[in-house]
């Protein structure tokens, strides 16, 4: 089915920011974005719970007959690690970001921020260490950075405050990159930034699965839709009516393709 | 059956609030909590999906055989206004902070602070006009209470700064009375307090409906537990499980009684 479309999920308006590398990377493809509203966040949430909502949001995906399902939120990817289901392919954040860290650090110092959920799964620290041993790996947890980002105080001085507060222990680490391990971090990427200072890399697992995502297509385990059919399509699914997602998707894909909103029940 | 427990809920922490003032009122009564943790927060859900989780969880205590429920969440109060369900009284907590506020104020005007949810349903301001025409309400609402309480920056100079962005509007408003309109807010008075100034009632929901249920003992319409009985019991049972709120419980009830604690599935 060469246009069906490429399923991606999150919780909240985070995954918009990986939905937005990926229609960057690929113009020409139909995307259905998932965001379950009615029950983020995720983040908080016990690992029993993220599996199982997890499943649920990609068996809804595959029922919508998706090519590819992208899981666009670091808490659900640590309960997710599959590589296919039901012969759609997998894809995480975790895996590419993890690589990207290590083809970035020169130091083999990095840092990892996340929710409560992702920095206690330890999952970026065993993916890292599986591919350089040598690695060293310092993590924080920053619960108010998703609910700082839902309510769009994205550059602000409170999130600097905030970030500052969550930061200061890895300022003391030496490291020289940052994954930000969690889709909503790069909508507060200015603060974060300006508080790690220069010579720290940040990491956006969202742009890297766009990039990631390239390899597949050309060894046609995802198939590329025909560039000679009509407009592409950008379908939005919310599990609860959600007016500040509706909006920012709108802001932050600057597309011209129109977008779709619908509550759907999962 | 007078041995029976009554029966509380809310989103997470906040009804602790509520379940203190409880507690301590009704020192010989048997208490269920209900938080519905895998699916906080509700206040910035929207309303049709909030009465759908409010219902679920009243159907679940009458399950449990409860011989009143208490709804310890303002928000799940605007989209569940029924005095009674199933036979079961139910009690929210905007009417007693309605009361509350106009037996309190001088000038007639009225400050309410809540979840996105409360501030949208206007149900403060519609109760307090029914109580007195010439109340006039000033709403606003503060997204990020409910995560800095679940955080545990109850008294942090954050928090305080946060809580002056959000009430600087009211404080313009020569109010009298503030209505801490979300249970998760009591937790950061102290912050509240502090802005709003000594000239400025706060009003406890918890506290004022934990007053108010002690006329409808009298009257009989809630059977009080035999004082002879064994020790009491106190069941905090969560949707997802949730240390975070356990040690909350824990602190905050500080009560001889030992608390039990179990994951359940609604």
């Amino acid at each position: 089915m060469p246009r069906s479309a490429i399923g991606i999920f999150d919780s909240g308006i985070g995954g918009l920011t990986v939905l937005k590398a990926l229609c960057h990377n690929y113009p020409n493809e139909n995307f259905i974005y998932l965001g379950d509203t009615a029950r983020l966040p995720y983040g908080s949430k016990s690992p029993q719970t993220i599996r199982k909502y997890s499943e649920q949001n990609v068996q809804f995906l595959i029922h919508q007959k998706v090519k590819a399902i992208v899981i666009a939120c670091n808490s659900a990817s640590t309960q997710f690690p599959e590589k296919s289901y039901h012969g759609v392919p997998i894809y995480n954040v975790i895996d590419p970001g993890s690589a990207k860290a290590i083809a970035t650090t020169k130091n083999k110092r990095i840092g990892v921020i996340g929710t409560r959920a992702t920095i206690s799964s330890d999952i970026y620290r065993q993916k890292i260490k599986a591919l350089d041993s040598e690695a060293q790996v310092f993590s924080q947890h920053c619960p108010l950075f998703v609910p700082l980002a839902e309510e769009g105080w994205h550059d602000d001085p409170i999130t600097s405050l905030i970030s500052f507060r969550y930061l200061q222990n890895l300022l003391t680490k030496d490291i020289d990159v940052l994954i930000m391990g969690c889709t909503h971090y790069p909508l507060l990427k200015k603060s974060l930034s300006t508080i790690m200072g220069p010579d720290v890399a940040l990491v956006d697992s969202g742009q890297t699965i766009a990039e990631n995502l390239g390899s597949d297509f050309q060894s046609g385990l995802i198939l590329e839709t025909d560039q000679e059919r009509k407009e592409r399509m950008i379908r939005i699914l919310t599990t609860d009516p959600s007016p500040i997602l509706y909006a920012l998707a709108e802001k932050i894909l600057s597309t011209t393709t129109p977008l779709t909103f619908e509550t759907v029940d999962i």
